[in-house]
């Protein structure tokens, strides 16, 4: 499963659209993000600079990439692809993108760069083409990547499924090998999930992390982005399976707080707290409304319940071709939702040397309201694992 | 096995006497690898800022860091740590470290920042620290990170074994099952090294990615960067095993072309002519020599052998916290190669349609000349696959 052409030609033109508006005459794109999700060029961001032009007056963008890609890009397109032979180059291969865009015509345009690329980029934009006008407008794929579209949507759906698969797979090893350690259970579910996802998906992009995650036990769970360790889980214990995938290049996640054996009272109280910390917060993802208040109904529950000095984090964040995204589901965030929005909804709480307690569920905005795309049961009866 | 604290006390030192000498109050840093080379602070990039900053008047870093990474900290270092609840927060959180740089006294201070940071950032910065005198110092941790120190060199030596071992494994894999897919290849030989790995080394954090790699076959291994496919290699062809290690988050990598079968004549005369190469270009990897010295030797084999057209990239790279990081062996690098410094030897060429071939050696350059830490066979005979 992969995005088509068509959405890649609607999302230029769409660009292109958005520049005309501006009065900019084109956007140089460095931003490896940028450039997969305008073009579907995909590539692990390395030293060597990859560049992309949108213009206003061409209908096809532009590519300036390393010989060493060169495999790569022809199964995408075509035409105005130029390469270079290596970095750092005798002369340095910013400069010469810059060099070919005074040759193109562009030396004295009104231009557009993001502001996500690093000083020592813009500092060669400017000395190597001192006449354009250069204008920071990272704000225009930024906004496109808010709302998906339905073939974004399908890609993020199909991830979200293989997400609960994880999950169940991870209460599955438990119950099939009893108290093993952390790392066994996220390698054997990562295992079971890639042979799936390359059996049953096709063609797919083999990289390392199309399915993660992290588990921690016992009082490691109280750190929530720990590592996973060799520790043995034990009975008694929580244990946060957090896992997510990448269909398309599409990532969703679902994470789920399990109970090795019977949980005690304050496994319970602190469970349902969260539990319903979340329902609330998810239920208050609706379009029209702002991520600050969903974010803000939701942690009430916590601070209601006497749990605010163990939060640590915000309900959640956008979710898309980066695992977090915009928008933020936090505080500092006014974005109104819209239908097609995709957010994570995971509050949580950490209690230091005895456990943590999250729920995260990918979350489609829709006309009607929120739609979870994960759905791996919240009810704690059904998270104990009886062993 | 990983750094200790005396290595990043002596780091820090060594940043703090160039500051001194180039006039310079602190070092504000917000690049995740200067943090993880320069303090031990481990942590994936995300749109959570942590900032670290060096004065020259305090021997300790101070550390700004989302509350979420409040524990990792801790394993490291103990005092000097502000925390702050989340992004993008009410006030951002860039602005607020800047608000605390204020409050200690170095507001109107000559302060350094690094190229490497987002033009966004920077902006952050001389807004809320208008009265700073910043100049740009990428150069001072890029310049200790060059040559490397005896325990960082162990870990680097202990990686290069690993990486050998998972070109050991990948020619067992191919043994034991046949015309197997590279996925099935690459998934193998993880599996089997990273248990080894946990076996071997302890504590270990566990990161995807501690060990990685490339497999790819027939025509297809004439993508230099191309992704492990479903496609089963076949009697006849070329395979590219490119694996690489972690260890204490130092990078090794071990290449080798391998045959299924016996290789044909053509097979031969292209894989002489790397291995000659790579030969050549290894062995002038010679302290006080240029890099792009090197690069040219190693190099103009394959241009006498009439092979040019089916080169795509240089001799080499530096590896160390980055598994590609200066010094460059490439035409465009002057950098005199130091004993200490670490880089990867290893040329190749790719025919359209048929196959490619490298050969990759991670080299460490000492007084006495040249060190392969990675020592799997290079001789055709060792290399073919008897199936």
């Amino acid at each position: 499963m992969r995005l088509t052409r068509p959405f890649y030609l609607r999302k230029i033109a769409q660009c292109r659209r958005e520049l005309v508006e501006r009065g900019l005459d084109g956007l140089f794109i460095l931003n490896h993000l940028s450039i997969w999700y305008l073009t579907g060029l995909f590539h692990f961001p390395t030293e060597r600079p990859i560049g992309v032009f949108i213009s206003t007056e061409e209908d096809n963008p532009r590519f300036f990439i390393p010989k060493l890609e060169e495999d790569q890009i022809l199964e995408v397109w075509d035409a105005n692809i130029e390469t270079y032979f290596e970095y750092p180059g005798v002369v340095d291969p910013l400069t010469w993108m810059c060099s070919r865009l005074a040759d193109l015509g562009y030396g004295n345009k009104r231009l557009a760069y993001e502001g996500n690329i690093p000083v020592s980029y813009k500092e060669v934009l400017c000395r190597a083409l001192p006449s354009v006008d250069w204008r920071e407008a990272g704000d225009i794929i930024a906004g496109m990547r808010l709302v998906k579209d339905e073939e974004e949507i399908q890609l993020i759906r199909k991830a979200a499924l293989y997400s609960d698969f994880m999950v169940e797979e991870g209460v599955r090893v438990v119950k099939e090998r009893g108290l093993v350690s952390e790392i066994e259970i996220l390698e054997e579910v990562v295992r079971r999930t890639v042979d799936k996802m390359l059996d049953e998906l096709d063609p797919i992009v083999y990289v390392s992390g199309i399915a993660s995650g992290l588990v921690c036990s016992g009082e490691r769970s109280a750190f929530p982005h720990g590592l996973p360790s060799k520790r043995r889980i034990k009975r008694g214990e929580n244990l946060i399976l957090s896992f997510g995938c990448i269909v398309g290049g599409y990532n969703a996640e679902s994470e789920r707080t399990v109970f090795v054996g019977s949980p005690s009272a304050e496994q319970r109280r602190m469970y349902e707290a969260v539990r319903e910390a979340q329902e609330v917060g998810t239920t208050a993802l609706r379009p029209g409304s702002r991520c600050r208040d969903a974010n803000r109904v939701c942690l009430d529950v916590l601070r209601r319940a006497g749990l605010w000095e163990y939060v640590k984090h915000r309900q959640g964040h956008g979710i898309g071709i980066s695992n977090h995204e915009a928008p933020w589901i936090e505080d500092g965030d006014g974005t109104i939702l819209r239908a097609g929005m995709v957010v994570s909804s995971e509050p949580g709480i950490y209690v230091p040397g005895r456990g943590g307690y999250r729920v995260s569920d990918t979350v489609l905005i829709t006309e009607a309201g929120p739609e979870r795309l994960t759905s791996y049961p919240r009810d704690i009866e059904h998270l104990i694992i009886d062993i």
